[in-house]
């Protein structure tokens, strides 16, 4: 009962994610190039995992084209910087709606992909991690769901985990969690089991400590965690987080300031939440003992 | 600091579900008649509310027929016993989808109509309380997901409440609750605001007590409240929301047995429910002082 | 994450305290005949353990004569019925002042025993448990402080264990349970380890359901626990606790009445336990139970 | 329920005990100077409120002098540099026993003073603010109890509240924090309100985070709160009571590391929780900014 933080504790930086960020700052990364050298940066300030996105250089909107991931990969792969990529596969289950009485049609503004699509990009690129949004539901959107169903999450998960990829479950609510240990109990997804708590996204989880902390308390004590919240309760959630004996995650996909009225680059937010972790006297591990904890390895794209 | 528990509680029946639990036990009423006469019962035996789908006479199955709901409705009404009528409006946002790889397509078991449809039996029946499921989430089923979108949310709500039925928010998850909350700062719905905090159904908010406080100490103060879990864990949970504050719901939509091996009717799960309420030390309370708590007119259906 | 009740609870019945009780209910047992009586009978209505102090036959005031304590040992031995005997070790630490000046001095209305005394009865009578109120606090009386040093706790402990005799650890607020865990780590409390919480004594730990599970939260996953709160939130309390996994206590040490106006006996208290726990679809179970998972031997008396 | 961490905080140093921590570090000040020197440096790093015991200049010891007192507040108040202080009135209610059996005496190394003695420096040097421990307990010692009765409690407060001193109450574990909330009921401390949980004290609260809220969650929304746990963490707390909604406590009465075997000065303590609470996106107010939350009146000692 003795406060039972986490004193060695691994940053993840998310450098650009499938919201439309990108009109709102400059720092958010947009090309495979643009990317891979953020999540460089990212890892040269102590991010020992970069979680990608990749966008469409010309727009700059969301994209699950496997040539832009790849891209990504190659880049990130061979710099001198190690780092261990996390790359998305949280795009493809993109429900929309035209209002309020059409629901019999799914809008053409939805992007529904099925379980081999959404998952090729991770079979191809090999990345140490991929994620994988472990439940359904609603977000500030009034038209939008974001699908992910039962049989739609043991399906991709066993591809992922078939690849020999490691899965960061996202949990977005109690729920999510509690399926989360339901896949690991059908044995589809094998320990050493990681889960980042996606706090404060509207509709998911509020970010408040009470509801925060029931999650950290459903957690089983042989998993590994990491926890982020949103927008300048970024970092915050990174003391919340090792305080309760979990990992960061920090990154323009969740928020784009340093502080108020001050845009932020990834790196610049790994810094601070590097400082904030050291300040309350824990160590930022790098990615070689991230990959020992998570039983990671580094593999060439295919 | 010393226990707030509730000593003056309401129970709610929950009579017949949408689920398929028709055939697993003969006490769930399935015709109109049935299903008015097992809310009769329950009033009886000291439920205050009855919360009532419709089925199918002839098949079980889940039915949105207005006419049924009316057919529920005029009997309850016309009966002897005063009970609170509590309608769901939680049919027709049922998605299905055939597998994993054809998720641009609505499968057609979907059963997905639009807002005006969906409340249409409320202002006909003009229940004194009608449910709101306050988001969209997985169920149990592989390939099915309940959706009630933002907007859709929005529209509902504005409709039952332009009708005069007071809404029962439902809340599977804690985001669920905290979407309920942001419809009340949106003004949409209107004080007294009662919710309910559905516990354990898969997959949303598991039932254990860490998740479940996490929640209740989220409900505002002025916020009225119930709670229920499924199964075997109903009755614990008629003990948990009166120890925690809050009001209580039983019956055959969430749970068959009255103990191991032995079904049960509404009537004895509230009788049951009943017992624990008053050797707890609280009174279980009736129809007149919950309209006053509530604010509810009971008034004829158009 | 499911609700982890306790589905086999055991009932303690603390059957007369130590508290000037005895005025203000004809049903508080005095003599040692009595108390054993008024053991046996809770035995008979479900109690698989019974918690006794004892008491001047005369005056009815709390008293530490050993040869009281044998008595209702003998008697409660001799019965029938079998049940397992708890002594309370909880006297002799009873310090008071003569109002807030004169604070360099013992009032002689002190009761302070040095370890061996307070422990002679315990090693006398050899009952299966004895308890260990593991720590020092206010109570509600101005002028009085129960006292149980660190140095007394460690030197009763051993004591006790030497003798053979279980510890029911007594925790009154959340540094008692450290401190317990403490007598653990250091060896002197053996496995398996039985707990007491004891909420909403003032001045300990109050019985709100957020103190309460932060206390459950901390008790280690392979002791034994129970928990009881006092008057009106006993019945409460035995809900509250097996919802939380553990087992219950009532009695009139704890409580007095059986519903508001209506004085209890010992052994309906119990039976009103015992219908709760049998309610939320438990079981209680008896003596024999209890002596397997608690590593209990049944002793005659030296 | 999106989270409500404070954003505005006030920082209190702490800047000598009354514990040995003089042997172990020669940043720990001693005579009224250093003392009152130490303050100063504090205040000028950042903190609004300085917390102060006095020790004997000669010996180290913890010392009742009320011209040591004094001493230190003349310094204090006639300083360029602003800040609030906060005189301990913790002292006086050390009790000692010599070992386990010799209970019916208290041991001559205890320091027990009458309730007009323990406040009587506080009358004299009218400081803004000064400590009320809110109950008996335990430490780490085997043969002390530090001891304030209820009685000694109401006592002591009503006469800090005579003499204009707004009261801090530290709430060393659950039971303290529902005395304190008992004295304010009884009319005795008047709003506003200010209680400090001192959290991790052994054999008082643990310092884990479910302890922490459960106390939090109980601290009433109009209550102005401050939380500090010793040792290493010393600074995780800055970010746990920031998050939690409270102010913060550093200084070498609670820990004396800047890191792992670099001792600390009082100044930096304060800087680096600073910087803590500044990167998570908070700001430090300074003294007048209390003073107008917790309603103060800088007056000069009698
Ligand atoms: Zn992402
Ligand atoms: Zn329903
Ligand atoms: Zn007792
Ligand atoms: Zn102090």
């Amino acid at each position: 009962m003795p406060l039972s933080m986490n004193r060695d504790v691994f940053i993840t930086c998310a450098v650009t994610g499938s919201g439309g960020t990108q009109d709102m700052s400059p720092h958010v990364p947009r090309s495979p190039e643009q990317i891979a050298n953020a999540a460089i940066d990212a890892a040269k300030a102590g991010a020992a995992i970069v979680h990608c996105h990749v966008r469409d250089p010309e727009t700059g909107k969301p994209s699950r084209d496997a040539a832009l991931y790849r891209e990504v990969t190659d880049i990130i792969r061979a710099a001198d910087t190690d780092v261990i990529l996390n790359l998305t596969a949280g795009m493809g289950g993109d429900l929309m709606f035209d209002g309020t009485e059409a629901m019999h049609l799914m809008s053409p503004k939805s992007d529904m992909a099925g379980a081999a699509e959404r998952v090729q990009h991770v079979l191809d690129c090999r990345p140490e991690i991929c994620t994988l949004d472990c439940g359904t539901m609603n977000f500030a959107e009034a038209d939008y769901v974001m699908v992910n169903t039962p049989g739609m999450l043991r399906d991709m998960a066993a591809r992922m985990v078939a690849s020999g990829v490691r899965i960061e479950i996202e949990a977005f609510d109690t729920g999510h969690l509690w399926f989360a240990k339901q896949l690991v109990t059908e044995g589809i997804i094998p320990a050493p089991v990681l889960v980042q708590l996606c706090m404060g996204v509207p509709w998911g989880a509020p970010d408040d400590l009470n509801t925060f902390l029931a999650m950290v308390n459903n957690v089983p004590p042989d998993w590994h965690w990491s926890a982020f919240a949103l927008g300048r309760n970024e970092m915050p959630y990174v003391a919340a987080s090792v305080l309760a004996g979990g990992n960061v995650r920090v990154g323009l996909e969740d928020n784009l300031y340093l502080s108020k009225g001050v845009l932020a680059t990834n790196a610049q937010l790994v810094e601070k939440a590097a400082s904030i972790i050291e300040n309350m006297g824990a160590r930022v591990i790098g990615p070689d003992a991230v990959r020992d904890r998570l039983h990671l390895t580094k593999r060439a794209p295919l």
